[in-house]
C-alpha cells in the first residue's frame, strides 16, 4: 500500500534476481573482453543468466545458510552451464560484488519511473504556483494566523523542495558505481586486468565506474539515502500542508479524490485526505531508514560483520516509500481542489488583525516600534480591530482612514511574494524536470 | 533471509488477512452476545470470515485508495453475506479497530514460535554458562586483553540479557489489548453496551481487555517495540561476542556450521560466522525500527494523520527480525564450538601481563597503589614480565617467587565469577523459560 | 531552553562530579564495612570526596586523554588523601563502575523533581477530564471533523498517556542498579567480599542491588530510555492536540500565557502556543535519543569500544528533555484556557453532518447499512443537511422529525465517553500520582 | 570530552550570541544600504551589537517564555540603542531569520577549524597509504582471515572516505544561505527592497544568498547533516579498523599515545585505543542526529510547530561530534604505530591457507572451479596446508613445488592493490585538502 506499482515492480525478489543475473552476465562478458576468460565461456554463462530457470525458494533457503543470496545463485548458475564454462562463472568476483552491483542496478532501474513521477509532481507544483501566484491566503506560523501570503508562494515552496530533492536524487543515482573488488578488494584473481574489467562491467550495466572497490566505504549509498530522505521530507511537507489546509475548519483545499478515495468505513460524510496522510506516514519512516543506512555504513576491515547485511532491506524500503510518495504527490497536486474564496473568507474572518504588522509598519516611523507595537496590541484585543484603530488618537494622528484601509488590504502586504514565485518558476523552467515534461508533451 | 520460517509464517499478508477476519468474526459474535446485533446475523458473518474467499490483490488496490486495507475488506465481506446480515458487518467499529486488533493478534501469534525459539536460545546460553562455569579465558575491555574471566560468566551475561528481554516481551505481549472505539473512540454506535462488547471481543481473541480505546495512545505498541528492541540488543550482543571470539587470530569459538553454512564463494578456506553476522545486521536495524514506532506514536486528536499508518510495516519488520534473531541465537549457541585450550593459549601468550592487577593488588598494601602501579608498568614493558618482576627489589621485598606465581595463576584471579554464574543460573531455573523447557522434554 | 530548572540542576557537570564522588565515598565505606579496606582509609577518602576541591577543567582535559572522566578524578582524589589511604582510593573498582553508578545516581536524583512535575501534569490532566467530562466538541480523525466526543475524553487520553509513562518511569528508575564489577566484571580485586560490597554500595546510594555486573548488558538503561521516550510521546501528544486546537481557525483552547509568553517579535496580534510547540520539539528528538541508547547497547566482550561512551550525553539529553516536557505539560494543562462555546460553535457550523453516523445508525436496521450510507452520502452533499434528510422519503419512512432531531443532537451520540472518562479518573485516583498530590496538599 | 577545543569554541552560547548580534548588525547595515532604514539608525544599532553587554541568563529565561532566544535579544538590543534607532532594530525580520542565519554562521565558523583538522586527518591517511603502499597484511572479511592485501590499500580506503566526506561538507557549508523572510516569508515589511536586503545581508556575513526564504524548507540543513553524518561514518570506519587491528591478539597497530593517554585505572599493563573508541562512540550517535534533522525537516505552513526548535541542539551536537572526530582522527592517524612485522607474522601463522584462492586460481583452469575448490577445501582442513597440497596428486599434476610456492607468496596475490593506492593518492593530490596542506607548509 505504501508504494507505487511501477516503482515497486523494480524492487521485487524477481527483479533483484534479474539484476543479479545481469551482473553475472556482464561480469563474464567484461572478463572475456579483457581476455581473462574464454569468449565461449562468457557466451555460455550469458545464455544461462535467465531468471526464469532459477528457483527463488531454493535461493532463499541457500541465502539463509550462506548469509547472502549470491552464494546459492552462483551454485545454481554453475550447475546450469556446460562443464567447460563452470570455472569461469562468477570469475574474479565475490558475493558482495554481485549483490552490491545488483542492488545499485535495481535502484537505478527503480529510479526511472520514480523520476518520471517526481517530474509530474514537480510540474503539478509549478502549475499551482503559476496559477495561484496572486491568490491571497493566510500565512500561519506556529499554527496561528500570522499575515497574508499567497497560495502561489506556498506552492513555490513545495516546488523548490521537490526540485532540490530531484537534483540530489539524480546526482546520487548517476554516481552509483558498479562494485568489483574480488574476495578482499584487490581483484587478485583477475590479475592486472582487474580495474579494466570493473570499468567494462560498469559500462555494460550503465553504472558509474568505481574508483576503488567500495566494499566497506559506503558513501554512494549514503548519498542515495540522503537524497531519498530529502525527497520524503519534501513530499512530507506537501502532505502536511495539504492535510492542515484540508482540515474541516480551514477547508481551503481538498484532495481531488476519485472513485473510492478517502471514504470512511464508519462515517459517510467524511472525505479523508488519504494521500496527504500517507505522505505523512512515509515522512515519519524516512528519517529512521536514512539513519539505518548511516549506522550500517561503518563497516569492518575488508568486509563487514553485519553492517552490509543491514543495508539491503532498508534501501529497498526507502526506494519503495519514495516511489509511493512521488506517485501520491503527483496525484495529490495535479488534482488538488483549491478554494480561493474560502481562503479569502478565513482571512477576512480575522477582521484585519492579521495586518497588524502592516499597520504597525506604517506607524513605527512616527511612534517608534515599541509604541506602535503597543498601539496594535491594544487594538488586537478589542472586539473590533479596525474601529479600535480608528478610535486611537495615536493612529489618527498619523493615518487617514483611507491610509488605514490601504494598510488593512492584504493585497498590499504581500511583499516579495510574487517575485519569489517568479524566481521559483524560473528555476523550474531551467530544470531537467521541465525539459523532460516538454519532451513528453 | 532475515527471518525464521515459523515466525514469518505469522507475518505474511494472508496471515494478516486471517487475523482481520478473525476480528470481524469475533466482533460480530461479541456484539450478538451483548444483544447489539441479531444472533443470526453474527452467525452469517462468522461463516463468511474465511480468508480463502477474499481477493488479496483487490484488497491491496482498495487499500491504496482508502488508506487502509479494512475499508475494502469490509466491502468484500459485506457483499459476501446475505442481505439481512449486511447492516451488521463491522457494526460499531472503525477501520482502525479492526486493523489494530488484527496487528496485535498477528503479533501475539508470531510471539508463540518466537518465544519457543527464545527459550531454546536461553536454554543453550544456560547450558554454556553451566558447562563452562570454570573455563578460563581472557576478558577483553576496549578490545584489549584485560584480566582473566570465565567463559561461563560471559555466557551468563548472554543468558541474563536474553532472560531480561524475555520478561519484557512476555509482559508486553500479554498486555496487548484489543482495540474497539468506533469512529471516534466513544463507541457511540454500540450504545451503552460498548465497553462490554470490547471486553468480549478481547476475550474471544485471547487479548487483554482495553481500558479505553487507544486509537491515538500507543503505549502498548511502544512496550512491544522496546521489548523487541531489547531482544535484538541481547541477541546482537551474542552475535558480536561470538564474531569477535571467532576471529581468526582469536579462534576461541566457532559456529557449529552444518552443510552449506558459512561457505565463501571465493575462498575455500573460510568458514564465516554467518549467524553471528546476521545477528549483527538485525541489531543494527532494531534501534531505528524502535525509534520509528516511538516517533509514530505522537498522533493527532482522535485518529492520526500518518503516524498510525507508519506503524504497520516497522512493527512487522521488528517481529520478523526478532524471529530471525532468536532462531539464529538458539542455533548458534546450541551448536557453538567452544575451545578451552585455545582460550588458555591466548591467555598464556601474554606471559602473565594480564595478571598485573593481581600482582599489583598483592603489592599495593605494602607499596601504595601508585608505586605498585609503577612497578607493574615497568614490568609490563619488559620483554619477560615474570622475570622483570622477580628482578625488581620492590617486588622481592614483599613477595616470594611462589607467591608471585600464585598471583600469576589466572585461576586465582577470577573473583566472584563462579558466584555470578551460579546466580544467573539460579535466575534461569526460576524462570518461565526453564519451566517451558522442562515441559517440552 | 529545552529543560526545566529543577531537573537541569541535577544534570550539570558539577552535579555529575558530586555523584561520582558520592560513589567513591560509598565505595570506600562499603568496602570498609566488609573489611576489604581499613576503616581509617575509608574515612580519609570520604572526607576528601568534596566536589568543591576538584578542578572541573583539569578533569575534562584528563577525560579527553583517558577516555572517561573517572581516570583523572581518581588521580586527583588519590593525590588529595593522606598517603596511607592512597592504595584504597577506588579500591576494587574500574572507571565504568563509578561512571555508571554516578550516571544512575544522577538519573535517580533528576527523577525526583521530574516526577513531581509529572504528578502536577497528571493532576492537571485529571482536573480537565473531570471538569469537562461532558463538554462536547468535535472529534477529528485524519484532520477531518468526524463525530462528537467530549473534551473530558480527550483529556482522559492525555491523562492515561501520562499515567502510563509514569508507571514505566518509576519502575525503570527504582530498578536502576549500582554498578560494581571491577576491571572485568569478576570483582577479583575484592576477593570473596565482592558481591557484598556491591550490595552495600547500592544500599548506601539508595540504588537497586546489581544481580551481576552489567558493564555490557545495558537493559536497565534501555528500560529508562524507553520510559523517558514514552513520556516524551505522551507529552508530545498533549502538545500536538493543544497546538491543533489552538489554531486560529479552531480556537477551542489557548495557552494560558503569562507575562512575555508566546509573544511574537514581528506580529503584535499573535499569541503563540509556545509550550505546545516546545513539547512538539522534544517529541521529535526523543525517538532518536531512545534509538541511540538501543544502538549503543550492543557492547563488546567485558567492556565496549564506543557503545558505552555513546550513552552518556544522550541519556542526559533524554532526562533534560523529559524534565522540560513535564514542566511545560504541567504549566500548559493547569493554565489551559478551554472554550466550550467555541467547541459548540465549531460543531454546529457543520449543520449536523457530523451526526451522519448517528442518523445512519437509526436508519441501518431498516434500510440496510449500505443503503443507509448512501442516503446519508446524498444528504451530506446537499447544501442543507437536515433539510435534505427531511426531504428524503427513505428517511421519512422510518424517522419522525423529532427522532431526526434527537439523532442530530451531539449529546445523544457520545456513546461511552463518560464511562471512559470515569474509568480513567478511577485509575488516576488509584495511582501513586494521586497519593502524592494528596500528600502535598 | 566528545569535542575538539577549537571547534567547540565556535559552538558555545557566547559564540551563538555573537553570531546573532552579527546578524542583527548586518541586517541593519544591509537595510541602510538599500535605503529601508536611516544610516544613522544602522550605525547606532551596529554599535550596540556587542555580546559583552548582553545578559546570557536573562536571555535564556526570556527564551523559555518566548520559545526562542531572539525575542528577548531583540528586546535587550532595542533597550540598548538610542530612542531614534529603536524602530529600526530587527527591522523587517522575524526571530527565525536571525536564529537560522545565526546558526548557519556558527556552523560556517565552526567549519573552519573542523576542515583544518580534517585536512590534517586526510594528510595523515594519505601518508600512511603512501608509506605502506606495499606493506602486506591479512585482509579480513566477516572477521575471518581471507587473503592478503596491503596496509596501503586499507589506508587508501580511509583516505577516500575522508575525502568524500570533505567534498560533501565543503559543498554543504558553502551553500548555507542566510535566512531573511520576515514574519511569513514575504518580506512584506521591507517593501520591494526585500530580496536586495537579503542578498546584502548574506554578502556581509559571507553566506550564500537565499533563493527564497527557507523557513520551512530545510534542505540546506539536511545537506549539512548528511555531510557531517558521512564524516562521522568515515572517521568511525577509521576508529573501527584501528580498534580491531589494535586488539591484543592482532596487535598490528597501536595508538601513538602520549602522556596520560589510554591508561587504565585498574590495569597497569593496558594501553587503550582511546581515540579509536571515541570515534566509535561518535559514529554511534551520528546516524541518530542525522535522523533527527531529517525528521525535524517536515515543517508546517510558513513556520513550524516544533520541527524548527528540534533542530538547534542536534545540529550543534553534530558539529561538535564532527569536530571531536576529525581532531581524533588526525591525531590517531598521524601518530599511528604501524607494525609490518606483526602483520607478516599474523599472515604467516596461517601457513599459507590464506592463499587458498591463489592456489585455486592456478588450479581452476585445469581442474575446473568446483574441483579446485574441493582440493583446496581438503588441504585447508589438513594440519599442514602446504604439505597437503604437495601430497595431492591433482595438485602435483598441474603445479611444480616452485609454482606452488609462488602461489603461496602473499606478495604475488595482491592484484591491483598498488594501482588502487596510486589512484587514491592521485585523488588526494588533486584535492583541496592537498592544496591547503601545501599552503600551510
Amino acid at each position: 500500500m505504501s508504494g507505487a506499482a511501477e516503482v515497486d515492480a523494480e524492487l521485487t525478489d524477481p527483479a533483484l534476481l534479474t539484476a543479479l543475473l545481469d551482473v553475472e552476465r556482464a561480469l563474464a562478458e567484461a572478463g572475456a573482453e579483457c581476455g581473462v576468460l574464454p569468449e565461449s565461456a562468457a557466451e555460455a554463462i550469458a545464455q544461462r543468466c535467465r531468471p526464469e530457470v532459477f528457483d527463488l525458494a531454493a535461493l532463499a533457503e541457500g541465502a539463509d545458510a550462506a548469509g547472502n543470496p549470491v552464494v546459492p545463485l552462483v551454485r545454481q548458475l554453475t550447475a546450469a552451464v556446460p562443464a567447460a564454462a563452470r570455472p569461469w562463472v562468477h570469475h574474479g568476483a565475490t558475493s558482495q560484488d554481485v549483490l552490491d552491483t545488483g542492488l545499485v542496478l535495481v535502484a537505478t532501474r527503480a529510479g526511472a519511473p520514480l523520476l518520471r513521477q517526481l517530474d509530474a509532481a514537480i510540474g503539478a507544483a509549478a502549475g499551482l504556483a503559476d496559477r495561484h501566484r496572486d491568490t491571497v491566503l493566510l500565512a500561519r506560523t506556529l499554527g496561528q494566523a500570522a499575515a497574508p501570503t499567497t497560495f502561489g508562494l506556498k506552492a513555490a515552496g513545495w516546488l523548490l523542495g521537490l526540485l532540490d530533492a530531484r537534483t540530489r536524487l539524480t546526482a546520487a543515482r548517476s554516481a552509483l558505481p558498479a562494485q568489483l573488488g574480488g574476495a578482499v578488494g584487490t581483484l587478485a584473481a583477475l590479475g592486472p586486468a582487474g580495474p579494466e574489467v570493473a570499468d567494462r562491467l560498469a559500462a555494460r550495466l550503465g553504472l558509474a565506474a568505481p574508483r576503488l572497490p567500495w566494499h566497506t566505504r559506503r558513501q554512494p549509498l549514503l548519498d542515495l539515502a540522503a537524497a531519498l530522505g530529502s525527497l520524503l521530507a519534501a513530499t512530507g511537507k506537501v502532505g502536511l500542508d495539504v492535510g492542515l489546509l484540508a482540515q474541516t475548519e480551514v477547508a481551503e483545499v481538498a484532495e481531488g479524490g476519485g472513485p473510492g478515495r478517502g471514504g470512511s468505513s464508519a462515517m459517510p460524510h467524511k472525505r479523508n485526505p488519504v494521500d496527504a496522510v500517507l505522505l505523512g506516514a512515509a515522512a515519519r519512516r524516512g528519517p529512521h531508514l536514512v539513519g539505518t543506512l548511516f549506522a550500517a555504513a561503518v563497516q569492518e576491515h575488508e568486509r563487514a560483520t553485519g553492517g552490509w547485511h543491514a543495508e539491503w532491506e532498508p534501501l529497498l524500503d526507502l526506494l519503495r516509500l519514495a516511489g509511493g510518495a512521488t506517485a501520491r504527490t503527483a496525484r495529490l497536486l495535479s488534482r488538488l481542489e483549491v478554494r480561493p474564496e474560502r481562503m479569502r473568507e478565513n482571512l477576512d474572518a480575522l477582521g484585519g488583525r492579521i495586518l497588524a504588522e502592516a499597520v504597525a509598519a506604517r506607524l513605527a516611523p512616527a511612534l517608534g516600534r515599541a509604541d506602535a507595537h503597543d498601539v496594535l496590541a491594544r487594538a488586537v484585543a478589542a472586539p473590533d480591530f479596525r474601529a479600535a484603530l480608528l478610535a486611537d488618537p495615536a493612529v489618527r494622528a498619523h493615518l487617514t482612514e483611507r491610509e488605514l484601509d490601504q494598510a488593512l488590504d492584504p493585497a498590499n502586504w504581500l511583499g516579495s511574494a510574487g517575485t519569489f514565485v517568479d524566481g521559483a518558476l524560473g528555476e523550474y523552467r531551467a530544470s531537467e524536470a521541465y525539459r523532460n515534461s516538454e519532451k513528453r508533451t
